[in-house]
């Protein structure tokens, strides 16, 4: 059996949360997936993602960089978008912003499992000043 | 000829970041680096990890996670230390502390030619509360 192709997955990943198809997420998600050290499931990863997308209705996940090594996969995301209230703590709401995530996701076959998420704060503080 | 071996070249300047020998620095890091998209040169990124050091004199780089994709490494750094003064300008002087970095670097040939650096600021604020 071949390794899974984890950049097309990846890329799949990312368009099911850009077309917010919620249903299709358990196809790239692992049951007892773990986000920055919280057991989520995918149940709770999906609420996460819910939540974002309530509070930043046009989020979408673009790739800036990506570099896999199997099983994991780091990425730097592009996001630029426009909150409409606060966001991680910040007076954000209706001021188009820009910012990076750099993440590296660990796959358990063809899923995610585990993530680990460092959004840039400084890098929305500074648009804020 | 071989393709550099980034790994060992990664964990090589690490080790020398971690033994403060500013004067190696040039052997990873090009003439011309740029941090965060500030073409810093391997004097201005010398300045900013001696500043770094100053602020933070027991600051040690331990690799949590690396993934290697030539020309890419995308490493997550975790911290452990007790900065003197304030950081990131948080009022953390004099408190231990323990934060993650995600942060990707291009290589060219065999230094870093590029970096792209997150800092979990929002993990430290958690401790601050």
């Amino acid at each position: 059996m071949n390794p899974p192709d984890l950049r097309t997955i990846y890329r799949h990943y990312l368009d099911c949360l850009n077309r917010r198809d919620w249903t299709s997420l358990g196809q790239f998600v692992a049951d007892d997936v773990q986000h920055n050290g919280r057991p989520l499931g995918v149940s709770g990863y999906r609420e996460m993602l819910e939540r974002d997308v309530r509070e930043i209705p046009d989020l979408h996940f673009d790739i800036e960089l990506l570099t896999i090594e199997a099983p994991f996969v780091a990425s730097r995301l592009r996001f630029d978008c426009t909150p409409s209230h606060a966001f991680l703590g910040l007076p954000v709401g209706g001021k188009r912003i820009t910012f990076a995530e750099n993440v590296f996701y660990r796959f358990r076959g063809e899923k995610i499992a585990q993530v680990w998420s460092v959004i840039d704060k400084a890098e929305i503080e500074a648009q804020l000043s």
